[in-house]
């Protein structure tokens, strides 16, 4: 449905009325000036040949030193959706399934089902705090298991797993030898330390995926890495060079000097959205709804018991306010999805709105 | 070998050895600054976001305006490599195979191994001036036949099909219900004009691949697009949302630019590589190779009799010269590819070595 939400939502765009776009993860900063010059530059400098399916050694060998992996570990993608794409395409043929716990960002499942691969949904719930059941994960998991992958922060729920939870998560992965995809996207910009899937040893190859569309407010720039054992960096790389070949040379020396600058970059935008995310949880919290604090930009994903969020979310469109309704990413239907991507005076207006039409 | 040729070739440079790289497609001119300057405009004014996965409305409708179809029937891709990609991923999910002509460009087969795909050669001779035979092509076909790829212009002969040949071909493909991808990327710039399987009517819904890479000088900016029936167009453009998303917005900024300057840019590309041809033709000729004469940029095609072309091209290496093996392109042992992807000096300089060591 998120489709259509959106769809709707610039149909009425288009026939004048003024909607508050708060329905998708596309935030309303621009791209930080200095990474717009360095790809100009670039192109000036005529780095806009054919190059490496790897992606550019500078900005592989700066990813590398961030993470502390080798540059032969890194492969560049055009997003971090083509990532996971080209990682469960080439670690699930010949089928098998892949377990994703819910809430979920509801790509993962349309590239499974794309590529003929099962998906085994592990639900979570907000009453306990987003936390996956490690016995339950066990439980889940047979001899056909391909894939486990984690969302961390999470999409929709802006929650950062604790240690204690991802320690037994891994631990169940690593005993019944199943590789887990870890989706940390937002955890640079996350308001608390977020463990990586990096930081754990292990026979299992665990994977990293990463981007830098949301860091980097670069959401259509296309730019995004995998981190994983050298072996699926090299299928990747093969599966690049008969695909989309190469991400331009221009937008990954942009995405280097967002790299280069980044600690000022992610606290601006970490600060913006904490700002954002405190404001909304306390007008939520006042008006009566359920939710977990955001840990991480851009989402708030509220219940409220007994609510339809799919009719919910059609009515709000017609009051101007577009949202997700938490059925979009998974059996949550009195759940909604707040993203704070709108200046503050918009979402104060919006949350208004939306607290109202409850 | 392609690539193994390219890592060699990268490997001397960097030890510090000076070689004329004549062996991939990727033009030693600059992309135009008009382009280049579309994009840094685009950039700037904030069209760095999240897009559709069609493509850009007008961008669409500037190629539907000039192939003469409707703007449903154009998806833009991250360069017509990902165009041929998805449409043979999309079009030939559960088997079956496809008929490619030889000499061909390499990528096809790749993409059709890795899809699962059977492959079938058909055998074309520069003896026979390249032409591909009707009455063979119909004996290939079998009840398992979902495509058959042209590459009109071709490469590695820049060799044109002429009316006859394609009216026959397509004719065989119509009656035996097989869909024809023409694959038309050189065909902008050619020197003769090229009939593009847009001309032909029918119920088969023939495809065309094409992209900005060789007409604008962009091959490392990934754009492209493919023209099919609405149906065709839906299904790669819902794969494109689960994988690349979209060609960010600034690069169809600077394409759509390239197209409003296409005749001015074109005309100036098709003289250089004119002139280009026609010395390296007349070298050739001099020197007693066998080769039809290129009909289109970038290559020609040359043969001499008992000739290793992978052993000559190795040798031609240490000699400072990089050009590609006849046994990159399919079973054609006797010929070498040259890309005319250098200044002139270079090429008459190459042209000398390659002409002493044969």
């Amino acid at each position: 449905m998120l489709y259509e939400i959106n769809e709707k939502a610039l149909k009425l765009e288009s026939e004048g009325k003024k909607i508050i776009r708060l329905n998708l993860g596309d935030p309303d900063l621009e791209t930080p000036p200095e990474i717009v010059e360095a790809a100009y530059t670039a192109m000036k400098a005529g780095k806009t040949k054919y190059s490496s399916s790897y992606g550019e050694k500078k900005l592989r060998e700066k990813i590398a030193e961030i993470h502390g992996v080798k540059t032969d570990n890194v492969v560049i993608t055009p997003g971090s959706k083509w990532g996971v794409f080209a990682t469960m395409y080439l670690m699930m043929q010949g089928g098998g399934n892949v377990i994703i716990p819910t809430p979920y960002w509801t790509a993962y499942g349309l590239i499974a089902k794309t590529i003929g691969a099962e998906v085994k949904l592990l639900r979570t719930e907000l009453e306990n705090d987003w936390k996956v059941d490690p016995t339950e994960l066990e439980a889940l998991i047979d001899q056909n298991t391909k894939m486990i992958i984690l969302n961390n922060p999470n999409n929709p729920t802006s929650k950062v797993m604790d240690d204690e939870t991802l320690d037994a998560v891994v631990e169940v992965a690593n005993r019944k030898g199943v590789t887990i995809l870890s989706d940390e996207v937002y955890s640079a910009i996350a308001f608390t330390k977020t463990k990586s899937i990096l930081e754990y040893d292990g026979d299992c190859n665990h994977i990293l995926s990463n981007g830098f569309s949301k860091t980097f407010t670069m959401t259509g720039w296309r730019v995004g890495y995998i981190i994983a054992e050298k072996l699926l960096v090299d299928k990747i790389t093969k599966l690049n060079q008969i695909t989309i070949n190469n991400v331009p040379v221009f937008i990954q020396d942009a995405a280097l000097k967002g790299l280069e600058l980044r600690e000022q970059i992610a606290t601006a935008i970490k600060n913006e959205y904490k700002a954002r995310a405190d404001m909304a949880s306390q007008t939520l919290a006042t008006a009566g709804f359920s939710f977990s604090k955001p840990d991480a930009p851009f989402y708030v994903f509220p219940k409220r018991a007994g609510l339809n969020s799919e009719k919910f979310t059609l009515d709000l469109l017609d009051k101007g306010v577009a949202i997700a309704p938490g059925s979009s990413f998974g059996d949550y239907r009195e759940h909604f999805r707040i993203s704070l991507t709108a200046p503050r005076d918009q979402i104060e207006t919006a949350l208004q709105t939306i607290c109202e039409a409850v």
